[in-house]
């Protein structure tokens, strides 16, 4: 971290200053130039806050050098993560380094019937993981608010109908317990920076896919990743689902040049999410493929045996028979790319 | 709520969809036009889910007359609200319907002679209540997170002092029991859309200080203080507090028409929070005056006896002696807006 | 064009407003409801200004069904447009319905070995078109502002030597009578709303490359080649090159969406510019590909022989080395994508 | 301008990089910690490219510290600047330096009647300046484009009918020669990124009202307002009129706080335009008065005598008994803030 001083600061307050800093267990570099003062801090300055920095009177400008993640950072962590799901049968399904996670299904469960129906029908196309929401965040208290519980049930029925392993949204700590038989735990966008949820949720020991907030930086993604991880969980799942921009053609605008950056920042696995990104189910082939192209490890998109009738969502989720022409080209795509899929 | 059908539809399809749709307790009123069909929907339509319709084959285009919100909606309730917070010594502090609520304090409650200091220099300068945080959401899991419950005990304590009526932020529901007594409960920013949590609040008696996320619209507020009095509670009050947009001059954008606009809308009382919606703190006092010259109920506003010593937002914190000067404009202000100060 | 009537509107006045609306050579559809009239507007409606007729008291809501732009717009034109640019040796390369066209080359012209030894290097990993900048439009008036007219016959002379044809930019239009030998005028991003500048163009017989604004709408995007295209050319290529948005990890957030929803709105073709579109030349071949991926029909990025020296913009080139690496890879997703490279 | 230098670089290279930066007319101050080597550029910097640097492979960040304009700089200019444009009868009227200036008139000139009616009832409300639009920028070529030459022969008229200094908007250099009765040249916010046109208006001896881009930022107003300024002119105004975000229930988000942000970091007068800030008539009076609380020198805004008929953005504008009403409402407040109306 390195600290312009303001011009014509006292020597004395300076060094004061300076020695207030050092206290916080780094090592000030002090370089003091003909015009201006530059404090260099040594060590490890995750904890240092530069924007109270900011707040002193002697300090002009306040720069950051060293990333504000640590767990999640590359830098220490060289080497790709995986994250392995165990499957019924033995072995495991894996998302990241090298392998590709094809996540599909239902934006929400609502019937055995429809549920089991698109399992295996996504199953047959190739994918990889079943997701199905039980508890839904929308934004009006008047409009379906998922199946609950009951929900979770079905979705289990459909994973033991097919073998998939299942990613549903849990939406606050205490639905943990009905989460039992849940592979994956997705953290919705809205939630992303419910701190109290992600600090409880560093004890589980489940993956963790973490939906980026819809206007949160690529950086605060990053450190509500690091909220998980200081709790002690590394397995974590990063996903770019759209960012709100001025332009209102897509319900949000699918920010792609995140993958390359977040697989360049952190070892975490990096998967895309085109349906909510986009909001418009004919566009979800094109930039599924974009994903891939761009390098994600994974994509998680909704499918719906029955758009037009959907209680949620029905206007962004492909049918089964889209779903299944898209795999192929995904598996060229994947080729290229030196994937497994 | 509008409906345009695609030129070309069938009539038979056409009557289908329409009579599915009269199923959900609206009237569909048909209007075939040589062109395009439009459908009318008539009736209670905030349960209906625009985007959902969106899906449909026949659909076009929706457009939604009626706003999605009720209880939070000016139309069913002409009159401003008022909120009253009683006093110790009798009688009650209001904001809103003509009276302004001035809330000051610190960003968190660092130590008792702190939050005492701060409180009774508030108090002396004119502020009608007491802020102070216990619980604070911070972007890093490394920085300071508040003093917790012993926080709330030193705000209780400097409540005895002054006679100040009491603001803290709760971040997750099984903080509520250590509420008990503080005046008003504020949810924050980035717990605007945690939908569980304002569910549950609706059951809370107290009145609720519901800032708008800084990246929500504010329609998206409207129905999230729905969600609120969906639950039964109806003594909410908004806050305007900044939205991210593209510059970065300022931590957020104070969104200043969010004023007029959500009184418009809205019966509820809104306040401004120019110490969050700027970040800077020689810019509070002209944004503060702003806000009320723009027709805000009040302002909440960081005031701290040392800001470069603060452990949290030093650099957007005012002092008491600059808060005594603006309180002195403000009057003035008030004045000629017709308000109570 | 759908207009809501107030509620509670007098019949008389309504029938006023709707035939002044006849007077605009639209026919008015007239759906008079129990509770509300809906005005259908049916014919051109291009040329109603839907925000003006929201100043009338009567209007509650306007609803726009017909695009507002037509020569540009895919309903009236469903084939796809090829623009083709004759070479020297007879023939033509072509960019759009099928073809992809690849333009390469230094963000500025700085010198004749430099702009020929990159036409040489892009030719031979092939590239299809050389760019180069001689007007630069720069924020700040002490920044290079290109070589000017010296530079475009350097432009010239690395056409004549390596048989590509060149894209430049063009500031003003009084710089035309100097882009004779320019095979693709280039309008920037910041001049995309300049008017004035657009409508001279329309009498100008060279294709057009349009970049979007970067706070425009892809709506916006498309009324700007309208605006030429009203002139009377309609040799456009339409270009993506990132938006502004809150996020600055990226100096512009590259919005590759536009890429299929201007394909199905327009007959035109769609280029991307990961260059501008990230501002980071590591980033560049990965959104290249995604570009090509999510249906693009080209792609316009920047290589420079030595970044590091480059007068502009040298963070976001590659070198001739990465380029010929990726040419590699886009000819196998051409192929994937059924396109001529 | 501070370079903080990549770990490990080697010493001889940065020895070499550190003299040619030292060609450039700065000093470079070395300073070498025991992790990380800092640069320290001292002297005129505005001419260094920021981002240019940062393709260098030995810079981990560049950090501005030194504003990248001068002559709007208040540093180089620390008392208000006021721009005085004579009056007929002898005298000037004044925007600046504790003046307000009220600018008010329709959007577009409609005809001698409707500009002469307007002017008149604007003057005797108190407005100091008239305004009216004779050539429109538009975002679709198909609606009006304002009377042109015409309309600004008939906003003379009104000048001489009613004393009041007129403005109106250029948009190409070459309408230069047709402006000379206009007293103050207004440039708008789609053309304030248009680089030629501000070099030109350089030489220009009116004074420029120039409106900040939509989606530029308030360094990049200021960089623009240095484009005209490093021509020669030193008569600007600038003008907040909104910015683009993610919400829509405004035309354009008022950015109130960049008006005490300019006035710091500038000596120019700063104006707000709630009209084309806000695109709601109704909302026009609230932020008006909340820009001069925030400390403008004065406000732009449109008056129509019949909003309902207006050719051009009559959602937006006032009616003259509105206007009157806020010129008393707005002397109130200028007699507070101590200015002169």
């Amino acid at each position: 971290m390195i600290i312009a001083i303001k011009r014509g600061a006292a020597a004395e307050e300076i060094r004061e200053f300076s020695a207030a800093l050092e206290q916080r267990e780094v090592k000030v570099h002090f370089s003091e130039g003909t015009i201006q003062t530059v404090l260099g801090l040594v060590g490890d300055t995750t904890a240092i806050d530069a924007e109270a920095l900011q707040a002193h009177h002697l300090v002009e400008k306040v720069m950051r050098v060293q990333e504000p993640y640590k767990r999640a950072n590359r830098l220490f962590h060289p080497e790709d993560s995986r994250i392995d799901v165990p499957l019924p049968e033995g072995g495991a399904r894996s998302i990241g380094a090298g392998s590709l996670g094809i996540i599909a299904g239902p934006c929400s469960v609502e019937s055995r019937e429809q549920i089991v129906e698109v399992a295996e029908a996504v199953k047959n196309a190739g994918a990889g993981f079943l997701r199905g929401g039980a508890f839904k965040p929308r934004t009006s208290p008047y409009s379906f608010q998922g199946m609950g519980t009951g929900g979770l049930d079905l979705l289990v029925e459909a994973k033991k109908a097919t073998g998939l392993p299942i990613v549903s949204e849990l939406m606050a700590i205490n639905q943990l317990e009905v989460f039992d038989e849940v592979d994956i735990i997705q953290i919705g966008a809205r939630n992303m920076q419910n701190f109290n949820l992600l600090k409880e949720l560093g004890r589980c020991k489940k993956p963790i896919l973490l939906k980026r907030g819809y206007s949160c930086t690529v950086t605060e993604l990053l450190m509500a990743a690091e909220y998980v991880m200081a709790g002690g969980s590394d397995r974590i799942i990063l996903c770019e689902r759209g960012i709100r921009t001025f332009d209102t053609y897509t319900r949000n605008t699918l920010d792609l040049s995140a993958v390359p950056f977040l697989k360049r920042q952190s070892h975490l696995p990096v998967i895309v999410d085109p349906s909510h990104g986009t909001g418009l189910s004919w566009m979800v082939p094109s930039m599924a493929k974009a994903a891939i192209a761009a390098g994600a490890d994974g994509i998680i998109l909704e499918v719906h045996n029955n758009p037009e009738k959907a209680l949620c969502d029905g206007e962004q989720s492909i049918t089964p028979p889209v779903f299944a022409s898209l795999m192929k080209d995904l598996k060229k795509y994947a080729e290229i790319e030196g994937k497994k899929l």
